[in-house]
């Protein structure tokens, strides 16, 4: 096999790159930081977005496309928000290139500058909300809800394929409501939409909680987030929603006439979901042998391999396996018959676990005689001989019970890696073995930073929908009296 | 009516400009030249992906993604295309900011300079042709066959919203080949799925043809384009596919091993299409009421609207239109009922015509009592009162019945302003009053020049499917023999 992937054993962050470039999901590119997505890997994207799209659409949210640029001076209204993100970006200062004077290529044209820096959006709410402003007068036009499926820049020192890249693929939701109360019920309704996809589609159990002050996003009143778990035990966050109260309103100077005439400023929210799940569903669920997906996001669902010495029963089999892909893709999965005469099985076996195909089917000569076939599962790695009658409902029902048997090995894996701990000297050795500490904490800044200091580890969330966390404790930091646990651990 | 929208005859480039910001399509943005595209409108261009994604889909082509910057450098590689491309362009030259020492907001980091500025891509030909040299060893390899739905940046001087802007949105097709023949093949397959999807989906009659060598795709050895006609007979290209030679592969030196072991360069195509189809779409079918839509770009294809007077007749109506509205949908109309308490039916009407939904069905108190309910068709401005029994049937068919007549309208324009012209004081007056003019042409750059000089005109293509063009006879301006006819217009 010329795609041999590093063990995770051995060096995990090693064959989480292995598995991205020998998969073909996507490569570094000749920019820094930039990754090119392949297109196996972009088509796994295509069925996130489409889930996801979907999910929108049914609570009213519309599409739409803003700039990719925003001038310097819109990243200095939101106070926090400058500080969070004005940082590290990607500056166009000049609008044209000319030809090397002294004959060297090309040059910029000095003459070309640019009477105001322009960022390329490392996320969008100045622009969204500078437009907003035009669009709202009266409590009429809200709510406004809004979505942009788009390319950001934030320019990471260190980037590793999906995970962290200066450049990224996300979807934005900007969201502006009359009240306090519905934009935060749609902050929630947009967590749970994430945690659904993450459940459903993905396969993936994730945690519903709140950001602790110190990992809000910079200028909210509140971050809602998803947090999963990968098989290193580090906390991985998939995707926020964010409570921005009035923040960018008053920035921007939105307001709008009430029913009862006065005027208001217009509340807000965003939330987004970015090709960072790439990595989460690499790191989730993949194996030894690759990548491991669950059916809803495989652009190939079953792949068929013929086995066979002569033409003849090359070609009779191949008419028995595009017989049963017709009669699979009726039943709405995706076939690929790996008919590639240059190709041992076995070489073709390995390629497909590598791609992390659902199903495989496999037929030789026999099997045709037998009237069977051998199914193997990506998921258990393992294999049985079927009856070819019946075969397209019996692959139709496997795709369920792939779906939740992926859901349930994450969701055992992220049990056993679950603990109380009450104990600081038990905390620092513990969180080094990774997995989730469910802790007491005092609730200040301080004590949060003071923990990340010596141990690395973060609040990845104050909890809402999973473990049991309301109990009266000290914090394991301070010792201070503590309402709930929330949890810590070490994060990509 | 708040919204009232400049007649055609009045001032055609002005009824454009409030089409598209009254019908809430798109609108300026804060950033020179770079829009807004509103959620109507980008639903409109959700609808122009999906019919043009599954159609390239089906050709074998792969969606992938491929980065927003691509290094200074690469533009020289290619010495033609850098003369296309590289002048007017957005150029990032830092990557941080930082707080204004004297306190005045925030400045771009001094030490923060690239050692290599990056260009926006305005296309991205070097950034994959450099991406697939580590794609391509063999003729196993070939062809590659990848899309990409990206954002690019032009820094265009006088920019119009969907027809000439900074940032625009398209697809960007390259494929890579084994032979010219097949490149080929693809170059004119590409542009052939652009016609059909502008006669079918988008009801736009083109013309495909050849560029002249004055109008090709910097680097090309031919392009292929779409040219439409506009309602006041200017010309709109609105896709083009380019044979690109060996050009890319010998910049970027992309070889592969034939069969016989010999090194070859690569063969390549690249084709795109873009927002711009936007502007077209509403040049084409719009009249002085608003936007038309074929009923397979419209993002609501029937719209309700019940007319009444008591509360009781309102919530009557309603229910007979819920009900309609199910029918409908399930025979596969979006459908949208206008429930608005608050607005006048005229006003209603107005808007939806506006905003170009093909179908309207009104329905008052007496409608209820008779069982009917007044149908009335965006193409024609027409009414027609129908039995409510079967009415889902018959909107179903109405559709088409639009659909061939947006076409067939657009169609008999066209024809009406197309003339063979063979005098060159002719050709000077016609031109002026817009339409496709069939003239010989000596084939020199020269003589097209010369004609641009003096007319503005240009050779929008050779056509190869339309109009009938092989002829013999002498170029309009030079005198010198010609062998076919071109097509000569002002265009956009």
């Amino acid at each position: 096999m010329a795609k041999e992937v590093t063990k995770r054993a051995e060096n995990y962050s090693q064959w989480y790159n292995d598995l991205v470039v020998k998969a073909d999901l996507a490569e570094q590119s000749a920019v820094r930081g930039c990754m090119v997505i392949k297109p196996y890997g972009y088509a796994i994207w295509e069925k996130m977005q489409g889930a996801l799209d979907a999910m929108f659409k049914q609570t009213g949210v519309q599409n739409a496309y803003f700039p990719l640029f925003i001038p310097k001076s819109f990243f200095s209204r939101e106070a926090e928000h400058v500080a969070g993100f004005a940082k590290e970006c990607a500056v166009v200062t000049h609008h044209r290139l000319m030809n090397d004077p002294d004959g060297k290529g090309i040059v910029v044209d000095p003459t070309a500058k640019l009477e105001e820096e322009l960022i390329v959006r490392p996320t969008s709410e100045t622009i969204i909300w500078s437009t907003y402003k035009n669009w709202i007068t009266s409590w009429r036009d809200l709510p406004i809800l809004c979505n942009q499926w788009c390319n950001v820049v934030r320019w990471e020192m260190r980037t590793r394929l999906f995970l962290r890249t200066a450049e990224f693929l996300w979807q934005e939701g900007h969201t502006a409501h009359a009240t306090a109360e519905e934009a935060q019920e749609r902050t929630r309704q947009m967590v749970d939409i994430y945690a659904r996809f993450a459940r459903e589609v993905m396969a993936l159990p994730v945690v519903v909680g709140h950001k602790s002050p110190n990992e809000r996003f910079a200028g909210a009143l509140d971050t809602l987030t998803i947090e999963a778990m990968m098989q290193d035990g580090k906390a991985l966050q998939a995707g926020t929603s964010h409570f921005l109260g009035q923040n960018f309103a008053k920035s921007f100077d939105v307001q709008f006439t009430d029913k009862d005439g006065s005027r208001q400023y217009v509340w807000a929210t965003s939330w987004g979901l970015s090709t960072r799940m790439m990595g989460a569903l690499i790191m989730a669920h993949g194996d030894d042998a690759g990548l491991v997906l669950p059916p809803d996001l495989a652009p190939i669902r079953v792949v068929m391999v013929p086995i066979y010495k002569t033409e003849e029963e090359h070609s009779a089999i191949l008419d028995k396996m595009y017989e049963l892909k017709k009669a699979l893709e009726a039943l709405g999965h995706s076939v690929k018959v790996d008919d590639r005469d240059t190709l041992r099985p076995g070489f073709k076996f390995a390629e497909w676990e590598l791609k992390g195909v659902p199903v495989r089917i496999a037929m030789g000569p026999r099997d045709l005689q037998n009237g069977t076939a051998e199914v193997s599962r990506r998921d258990t790695l393992t294999k049985e001989t079927v009856g070819i009658d019946g075969l397209d409902r019996y692959v139709d029902a496997l795709m369920g019970a792939i779906r939740k048997n992926i859901y349930d090995k994450a969701d055992a894996f992220r049990e056993a890696n679950v603990r109380k701990c009450d104990d600081w000297n038990e905390f620092k050795e513990k969180i080094k073995e990774g997995g989730f500490l469910l802790c007491h904490w005092d609730g200040t800044p301080e004590t949060e930073q003071a923990i990340k200091d010596e141990t690395k580890a973060t609040i990845r969330c104050i909890p809402i929908d999973s473990f049991v966390c309301e109990e009266e404790g000290k914090c394991i930091y301070s010792g201070k009296p503590s309402h709930r646990r929330v949890i810590f651990a070490i994060s990509y």
